[in-house]
């Protein structure tokens, strides 16, 4: 297929998107930078901006470069996802590649490549096979992401070891990761690096009206690539996560970097339907996936959040033992969950955190109240599956000492999913949680996880960069501000997070986010606590369908979801695996309005959530199949509802609706709406 | 037991040693510093020196205390080694126990232990289970040895990668750690920290002739001590190790750590024959050590440093292929070896060494030129075992997550010991060789080695501190500058080399250092090689007698040792394991003469060695059983013998000797003589 390339003189090249939204142009200036910049519409949206390395061995700089060739191609497939918010994915793009020797005589070759997508751009660095380079560590990558004007930004603090911050809405021009980090003590563990410092996924939105995402895409034996801020230039700089010993990388040609993305549209809601990240991604590397089936679950863990039950055994509280678990199980079995999650069931948390320590948990012994033989038993029997916690305090080196034996642990239980955790300073000691070695821990985790069959949701772990197209047993991280951090006594969360967490943290993958709160005021279990929910319920329901997720756990209590068995219903009836997915609008910080097709089923299901503004939003029908009709269940703030003063006021109201119905539903503050929509037999006549 | 302990006001308490020869002060001034000095006969040779702590977590300095109680008692019982110099051990001392609290107000209590020995000292910190201190990071051991004058230093760089430096012998005010470890191009891993700095076991020797020997005992979760001097004062203080961090020992309590040891004597040969160290480590915790068994062995090596083969395989030199293997095993098996140890048989070796790479070596995919398991099959039929190479590269994390599958495929071909290898930069990247992280690696190796029966030769390795009291199936190590040096084109060894190691580095702890070698212009197989073997042939045989290991690889090729069949007899017949060991005499640098007897045999075997200056050495065999002619193969250097010149120059006598003979044999410059006594029937009668 013949690409329209066009080279001037001067080695510029130019690439249109299919769609023409989209171009492209590379440049190879006089003094050897390689330099792209990227139009949307004809609009400048990143302009010049270098590329290129600093090794730290070989000592060199690599940003002059003679261009020894330029090549393109184009793709087009469609592909299916293991599991996912659509059945078939599109995976459509030109490619360019920029064949490039050092300028400067090391004789050292790369290529760039770029993939040009109708909605956004990737390019990627790869280092071939070559005589001149080996073996060789990188000090620096020297991409950057020179802007246009100084957009509105939603970022988090530059961080290497946490990205549980909540979102800052800002100028590019006020961003202070210092000053937003000092308002956070409820981040136990942070390794900030300036104040100039945002991570990504990185949401800008000009003033004109342009979403802009930069993320990467298949980290792989890399360190995550976080942004430098110079505010007088409003340039980004690729600022990758170092080691400790202050290296970034240690690389062995032939290598490819991760991608780095740039995703662009005037339509929010086009934004956070992008696939891009994902096709980035390589195909699935596991050929009979059938073992891997996204889960909706409960777990013996927010009990010792809100200070019902302890991790520890010692204390008279120890949420994991065997009569509670039961009831867990009675619980999920009685209402169609796959899955309890249990935590604190395992010697070692009594000094787990803070220390340093090396040999914290062993994962294969139980708490002696624990009887793990028996509850696997009454598990099986009842239709239900353990979740089994790893946390491993960070202490990296220990867990994976232990792996392979605490993997065959979990399988003799009959125990296949494993929620992992990194809380606390890494060890090897001097790594942090974004470099390459946690990368590389979290690959090896992944591959020996999908030998033994396991499914994993990896908490405090890296963020994702699409990397479950190609690892689909590595289900959902948490790696973001999670529901949980409503009952942090400090800054807790916004009721605008989940209205920004679509467009940043989750571009790269699925959250384990833990929807479904049902109680409000955290002090259930200890008068003295202030802590609370920041929704109303209804907007927790909305949760389980606009926070995407093949791992949904529904956070709260047994005891709480049985207060509210009408509004329990659309956690027992939402699925977490979808045919279709709608994105019906959207604006970060403010709202998000989704459908989504149920897997294998004619059924759909909506979510709305708002930040802390009451609005109304319109369910527009039109993707219902047409000639039939729809019983729709819709799950609503209550007229007085209010996340502040009123937030388990919530109503609920059926309906018969067809592809013509347009819904109008208002939000409270704070609020939400989650619909179940039904297809009733065609013609609106029942069987 | 009553013990005299004398406690004057100031807390002053003396404890002499149970034959009058030592005596320890310990005394608490004023301002509440701890400190002991050490007599030996009267003469001072430890000064008032310090005691305490720096730590980084809680953050406190704890070298202030108020005793709380002082305590002390006795020992004595005789215990029986796996395997060892002598067949029962005397341990015999009295215990002084100082129990302190800080005295700034933390609460913390700490006990200082002292052993008198009555050649020596030993003492360490206790840190019991306490409400105070739980975890807690050291940043710095306090611990000082107060030199008494400008002693003579037999002495190694302070460096925590490396201790394959040559010793040097010089005044302490002498000491420059920096400008001799510039002259050793050779190590191609150096860490140094400073100019004032060297390793223990440092010997000195003061103008009155007392041998002062300083070191560790039982290192066990902690980092190593290396010695910070101050000219000024001639005051030697522990440096303990850092970590990636700058830390120096994570800890929780109850925790001891390691002894701080001090042996004195003024006979060399009564240093020489020290058990204190053995002494201060923990009983064996191998219950039934019967897999647990010394060994002579031969090596498809030296083949590989002295440029006849590769480790890798590429180039069409590669050693260990299925073909030279088995010549190997045949030698092995005609001349009564036990092993044969096999270098580069797994797939790695062509990009291991000097890239920080972390997925270096698998240890179980053998080059597809290596058949293992026809290998195993036929060593079997020869009753010669295969020795297992696991070279790590340094890459330790790499190492952790292999074992456990390594050890199985051992035990797999019928391998039980396994020589390990830490060339280069350790991973986890920022660690050292000698830091607290890489001492319980050891100790993990030691304890899954143990646990799969398997024993351990472990090189570059942290120099040995009597732990093979505690754990026998870590045999030897290497930890020094081996005889492998004389093939290093910079510095070589010196022929003085071997009249020290035994009053420094093998205080510690046996070596593997391969002697044996017959041929001594290293360039046999290319012709631009300078280097050379620094001995005669004959004080190659003595130094598997000087050199005590319970692990002895004959370094030389088989074709070497076929040269010369007669002096080779003496390899084929020394043992490596021994009921009974007499120093005969010994000065550090200049001669060292040992006689060992063989392991539930009658026989005995002599070894004496030399520097670069001839010499005569007695042997005066009373110590022969009374009333038995012995026939002695006297292996002595030739008359017209040097190493410079004529180093292969050898005679072989045979005499018939009994308990009254003393023997005078001539040492050429760097020569030697072995010597075996086989008992003859009583009265000297033939049977």
């Amino acid at each position: 297929m013949a690409i329209a390339v066009s080279v001037t003189a001067q080695e510029k090249t130019v690439m249109h998107s299919k769609n023409s939204a989209i171009s492209l142009v590379v440049q190879n200036n006089e003094a050897g930078n390689v330099q792209y910049s990227i139009t949307y519409n004809g609009e400048p949206v990143i302009l010049p901006s270098g590329t290129g390395f600093v090794f730290n061995k070989p000592s060199l700089r690599l940003d002059s470069f003679e261009t020894i060739g330029i090549d393109s191609s184009a793709n087009d497939e469609t592909w299916e996802p293991v599991w996912g918010e659509v059945k078939s994915i599109r995976n459509s793009y030109k490619e360019l590649t920029y064949a490039m020797a050092d300028k400067k005589g090391s004789g050292i070759r790369v290529n760039l490549i770029f993939r040009v997508f109708d909605d956004g751009v990737g390019f990627r660095y790869e280092f071939p096979q070559q005589e001149k380079l080996g073996h060789f560590i990188i000090g620096d990558e020297l991409t950057g992401f020179q802007l246009t004007a100084d957009h509105t930004a939603f970022w988090i603090p530059g961080d290497y070891d946490s990205n549980e911050y909540l979102y800052n809405t800002t100028r590019l021009s006020a961003v202070d990761a210092t000053k937003a980090a000092a308002k956070e003590p409820d981040i136990a563990l942070k390794s900030l690096y300036g104040p100039d410092a945002v991570q990504t996924p990185l949401l800008l939105k000009t003033d004109k009206g342009i979403y802009i995402n930069i993320h990467e895409a298949a980290l792989v034996n890399y360190p995550v690539m976080q942004l430098n801020l110079d505010k007088a230039h409003l340039l980004l700089s690729s600022h990758l996560v170092p080691d400790a010993a202050g290296n970034k990388a240690y690389l062995q040609t032939p290598f490819k970097t991760p991608w780095r993305t740039i995703i662009v549209s005037n339509k929010a809601t086009d934004l956070l339907a992008s696939k891009m990240i994902l096709n980035l991604n390589e195909p699935s590397v596991i050929s009979d996936p059938s073992w891997i089936k996204p889960q909706k679950f409960i777990g013996m863990w927010w009990e010792m959040h809100v200070g019902k039950a302890t991790w520890p055994k010692a204390g008279g509280k120890h949420g994991a033992n065997t009569g509670n678990v039961m009831k867990y199980i009675d619980f999920a079995a009685a209402n169609g969950f796959d899955g309890v999650l249990v935590e604190g069931w395992n010697e070692g948390w009594e000094d787990w955190f803070g220390n340093w320590k090396e040999n914290v948990f062993d994962f294969v012994t139980p708490y002696p109240d624990y009887n793990i033989d028996s509850l696997s038993a009454y598990a099986k029997k009842k239709g239900v599956r353990l979740i089994m916690h790893h946390e491993t305090s960070g202490s990296v080196t220990n867990y994976e000492r232990h792996m392979d034996t605490a993997y065959r642990f979990m399988l003799e239980h009959g125990i296949n999913t494993v929620k992992t955790g990194y809380v606390g300073r890494i060890i090897p000691r001097g790594e942090y949680h974004d470099g390459q070695w946690m990368v590389n821990h979290f690959q090896r985790v992944t591959d020996k996880t999908a030998h033994y069959k396991i499914m994993v949701d990896s908490h405090e772990s890296v963020r994702p960069t699409g990397l479950h197209r190609t690892y689909p047993n590595w289900l959902a991280s948490e790696a973001a501000r999670g529901n949980e951090f409503n009952n942090a006594p400090a800054l807790g969360l916004r009721p605008e997070h989940e209205t920004i967490l679509p467009f940043t943290r989750l571009m790269g993958g699925p959250m384990d986010y833990t929807p479904g709160y049902f109680h409000f005021q955290l002090n259930q279990f200890d008068s003295t606590r202030k802590t609370r929910i920041r929704t109303t319920l209804a907007k927790q329901l909305a949760l389980f369908v606009t926070m995407y997720s093949p791992l949904q756990m529904a956070g709260d209590l047994p005891e709480n979801y049985e207060q509210f068995p009408d509004a329990f219903q659309f956690i027992k009836d939402v699925p977490v695996d979808w045919d279709d997915t709608k994105i019906l609008s959207a604006e970060p910080g403010d709202y998000v309005v989704i459908a989504r097709k149920a897997k294998g089923r004619a059924d759909w299901f909506a979510g709305a959530v708002t930040d802390e503004n009451s609005r109304s939003v319109e369910f527009d029908f039109n993707f219902l199949d047409p000639g039939y009709n729809y019983q729709a269940i819709i799950y609503k703030d209550a007229e007085n509802a209010n996340w502040e003063t009123n937030p388990a006021a919530y109503a609920i109201e059926k309906k018969t609706v067809t592809n013509k119905t347009k819904l109008s539903v208002k939000l409270a503050k704070g609020g939400g709406a989650a619909i179940a929509l039904t297809r009733l037999a065609s013609q609106g006549k029942r069987r």
